[in-house]
């Protein structure tokens, strides 16, 4: 293997140039992007896709390829590169990037087949490819999974989330390389060339630290070669750089983040350098070796059967959650569940006692990297249902957005929603989860009130591709709804109706409930009034609540455990505003308190009291 | 000194006990929270609350008393016994904890005058005691402050990002406790006890790791002693406990996270254990010895002078942010500015040119401890400016949602708004940040259009209490307001406006000059409409926004560089709704991708044609 290795090393370092050469071409002619954050990378991109990563160039969904994580996301333009010297794209197409009609973004998205995760905010590629890796057990692969960081981002603390996950989880089938080019954006990073602080760091975490010059071609073979053979660990490639290497008079220089070489003499000084720096032995960078194994198949998934809870049963949708994803995984060996220490209270614990822990993933508290490794997961087939607090998923929320930019087969569930958990107070309670999973326009929304809906929805959130969000709660609540009630993905029910409806009371979740009990008492009194279980609310069925408004002489009132903004009200209003209805809006409006659960919703305005003088009003 | 704190351990393990009582009668009368995660910390607490803490029990607000943060929020019945303990507050109050009309809740909040930021979202609380140890600095204070950390906790990334600043800024003057229990919620937590494990990872972040027995009150004294000693980088003390200490039958077992005692029986069995380990010396606890130090009186702050831009002007509001920053920074010693490696970016370099780099914190690419220590800085009478891309505060989120909790007086700003920032594409762009800001319903939200506005506003910012968002934009804009113009938070502009208006077109930020170049289009057909500049969209002037939608039959047409969702279309269509209106929104509705900014703002939706169709339509 050295014999070999040594050999392919001239090869190796033209490859290099070549990708530093593409990385200049490419953002000279987009005027923008990050030549320099290339330069620094190019010599362990070339070992890692023309030596070491075993995969096959004309197959990109080929399972058992050996996966790459761009977690410095801005050094798209290397990525590319290596694709045009891989005979991936054509060389052509590099000098597309960052145009509107190309899929060659300023950061890399899915939208390209290679690539897993969008990034582009730091410290967030590691993470996914902690799920990458994770998933390799899954299928049976014997894929590898390597992450590409700079030095900056590893002062965010996700880097440390992925880091605790990684080495609990004793993957040795992972690789991080930091590019240690030691500037940053604005100025030289925290710790700069300081190899041994960095060594450390990822030592105290349970890695096998590798220290190396970053533009040492044999060096950086061995240190890939020593990853592959630690056992038990991941390892972390602490790569010495350079930034702009390659070319004099921005090398290591501060104040070339982000810049392009302008298009002209300066590219051209640039190019010309460059161009010198290829080796006499000038041939071709050596073709990738095949996956080095081909994973095992497995089992289809099995239909679901119906759910077995009978109406009047009282039991928290969170509870009923756990036992859906139970149902769904022991039928479906993609479902993988994930857990920031709280599974006694969300109920996924249900999951890992009857599926195993082999598909359970436990993050300890930390959210970031629960997201992030369900977000590489999914990007390898998996069917990942991250769930927590519904508070603490904004703890993750950046994720949760470069999720949606990714576009991946993600399931989250938060649990503990709104006031009526009561006692804990408003550390706990999640009352802006609605706005922030709506804001992104591709996540779907899901807030079932009932056993029965909650069930019928997780079937459907495995059955349908992309991002998707289900708030549960944690009083227990009646079933209302027989076994053979179906739920759709931008569905609703109309659970009240008549012909002399006055308005139209649209609730969800806990606020189903408080419509219903308004609903008695308002008929008591001979007001009939509509009541709707709004159990989607992105997409949303905007055609039926045009047509209750108007049956209702656009009276429609939202009643939600949920801040006044960004929720229900907001997604019922934004639906019927083409019709040109207006909404009013029950909704909790100031920062909570300690209390009783049920005294809470009252003190905070959604309860039927409120909803019975809202009708009235 | 030692023989002085020999002398005292008998009265301060009395004080421990008399913690663990109190804290099992108040959280059975709660018949909820976490007795066993303040048995575990009760011999720490007593230590710091009533032999190492300096402070004056009948002053909260004295700035030179030591500090305390709760992060292990959850354990804040025995923060209030120590209270009760100290006579701040009476024994009997202890027994509202948790009680809807009591401040006394389940997490702590600034409610309480003892309290900085409210904790109960975990690894929250040591990024905010960055900042209460940063200000020190500001005011010239000997205060120290301390922080107690769960074991479980410390897998959360941020706590990583408190370490990584914390060192690098050399917080002598900041002392962590982490109360090794070894039992997270659902069972036990990844490290357990292996001390050995978390000392390598406080070393290799460059903190003075001591290991002690956490229920050894000689060892915890003395390990006090020895982080005050410690000079040039912050102390982690780490405590090895049992959960539940000094119950026989809960200690130590899992299961027992966040449950009472059941009152009656089971809590009196121990109670009567708790009363039976007081030692012979009876005596109370300790007094707090005063303050050590009297911080420097701080120059009043200088009135502001008017902005000097010229009308036609062209500046980005970003540099215009930076600008207004740097010109506040040198005229008001309260405000601090913070950045997380995109100074260059968003201006905020100018503020550490002019004011200096005392009151300007670099956390490196880490968001999280950015806004936290802002939060910790708010607390104790700083005026913080976080600023990042505003895309990039979604990886703060759950701290900015406590922050609202806190309702604390910090200030952030996020910069690369939206689609116009161009070709570095989707990752890099903040399109949900309105939507996130707004969720709470006590952050004000700004977004400023041209330059002298967003002076006037971060002005404002400073002027008014509570916690502020302002928006800025990437690209340059013309100066449209002269300077003599006054803004104010919950105001808005009618910058067009005739008896003839068939529409009102409400844009602002980037879209607001959409809004005048269809406005011109529209005259040049004879169509009349009136212009919004909605500067402020949290608070919102709803009344003129009504009288607008009265005088223009209804038809109100919102443009935005965002999400649908949350957004400006929202925020009106929330304003309008009680008079019965609705509202048409043109947003970007998809993910969007790279390229030019001109040309990303008409594909997706949002330029003056679109408006001059909609108001056409």
């Amino acid at each position: 293997m050295p014999v070999q290795i040594s050999s392919r090393v001239p090869a190796l370092r033209n490859a290099a140039t070549r990708l530093r050469i593409d990385s200049v071409r490419s953002t000279s002619e987009a005027a923008s992007g990050h030549p320099t954050s290339c330069c620094s990378a190019a010599d362990i991109v070339a070992a890692l896709f023309f030596a070491e990563m075993r995969y096959d160039p004309r197959d990109p969904k080929n399972p058992d390829n050996d996966r790459f994580v761009l977690s410095k996301g801005h050094a798209a333009p290397i990525l590319y590169a290596a694709w045009a010297e891989a005979g991936i794209i054509s060389r052509d197409d590099i000098l597309n990037l960052r145009k509107l009609d190309s899929d060659l973004e300023g950061h890399p998205t899915p939208r390209l087949p290679w690539v897993d995760v969008a990034t582009g905010s730091l410290g967030q590629g590691i993470c996914a490819a902690v799920g990458i890796a994770l998933n390799a057990r899954r299928i049976g692969s014997e894929y590898r999974t390597y992450a590409l960081l700079g030095d900056g981002e590893t002062a965010e603390g996700s880097v440390w989330e992925a880091a605790h996950v990684g080495a609990h989880a004793s993957l040795d089938n992972l690789c991080g390389i930091t590019d240690v080019n030691a500037l940053g954006q604005a100025g030289p990073t925290q710790w700069q060339h300081d190899m041994d602080a960095y060594a450390a760091r990822w030592r105290a975490f349970g890695w096998h630290p590798i220290v190396v010059d970053g533009h040492d071609m044999p060096a950086i073979l061995d240190a890939l070669d020593e990853a592959r053979r630690t056992k038990g660990r991941p390892t972390m490639i602490l790569a010495r750089t350079m930034k702009g290497k390659g070319i004099s008079f921005i090398e290591g220089k501060n104040g070339w983040h982000g810049k392009p070489l302008k298009k002209g003499e300066e590219m051209q000084r640039a190019l010309d350098e460059l161009e010198k720096q290829f080796v006499k032995e000038e041939e071709p960078a050596p073709a990738p070796e095949p996956p080095r194994s081909k994973s095992r198949p497995l089992p289809p998934p099995a239909a679901a059967d119906k759910p077995s809870y009978k109406l009047g049963d009282t039991i928290a949708t969170r509870e009923a959650y756990g036992d859906a994803i139970a149902k769904l995984g022991a039928r479906d060996s993609r479902v993988v569940a994930l857990d920031a220490d709280v599974k006694n209270s969300t109920f996924s614990d249900k999951f890992e006692q009857r599926v195993g822990p082999d598909r359970f993933v436990q993050s300890y508290i930390a959210e970031q990297v629960m997201i992030g490794a369900a977000m590489g997961l999914a990007a390898r087939g998996a069917i990942p249902f991250p769930s927590t607090f519904a508070a603490f998923l904004s703890r993750a929320y950046d994720f949760v957005r470069m999720a949606a930019i990714s576009n991946l087969n993600i399931k989250m569930a938060g649990s503990h929603a709104g006031v009526s958990i009561g006692e804990d107070g408003p550390s706990q309670m999640a009352l802006e989860d609605l706005a922030i999973m709506r804001a992104q326009p591709n996540i779907a929304v899901l807030y079932p009130c009932d056993a029965v809906s909650t069930e019928r929805l997780v079937d459907q959130m495995a059955l349908h591709q992309g991002p998707m969000y289900m708030r549960t709660s944690r009083p227990k609540t009646p079933v209302i709804y027989g076994p053979d009630e179906t739920f759709e993905i931008g569905g609703l029910k109309v659970l009240r109706e008549s012909a002399d409806d006055t308005a139209t009371v649209i609730g969800a979740g806990i606020t189903l409930f408080e419509a219903l009990k308004a609903y008695d008492q308002l008929k008591a009194k001979g007001i009939s009034v509509r009541v709707i279980d709004l159990y989607s609310l992105q997409p949303i069925d905007a055609a039926t609540l045009v047509r209750c408004a108007k049956a209702t002489k656009g009276r429609m009132i939202t009643v939600e455990d949920h801040y006044a903004a960004g929720g229900i009200g907001d997604a019922v209003a934004g639906a019927v505003a083409p019709a040109g209805f207006a909404v009013q809006r029950l909704a909790v409006r100031e920062i909570p308190r300690s209390g009783k659960p049920d005294e809470l919703v009252d003190h905070y305005g959604i309860s039927a009291r409120h909803i019975v003088q809202a009708v009235q009003g």
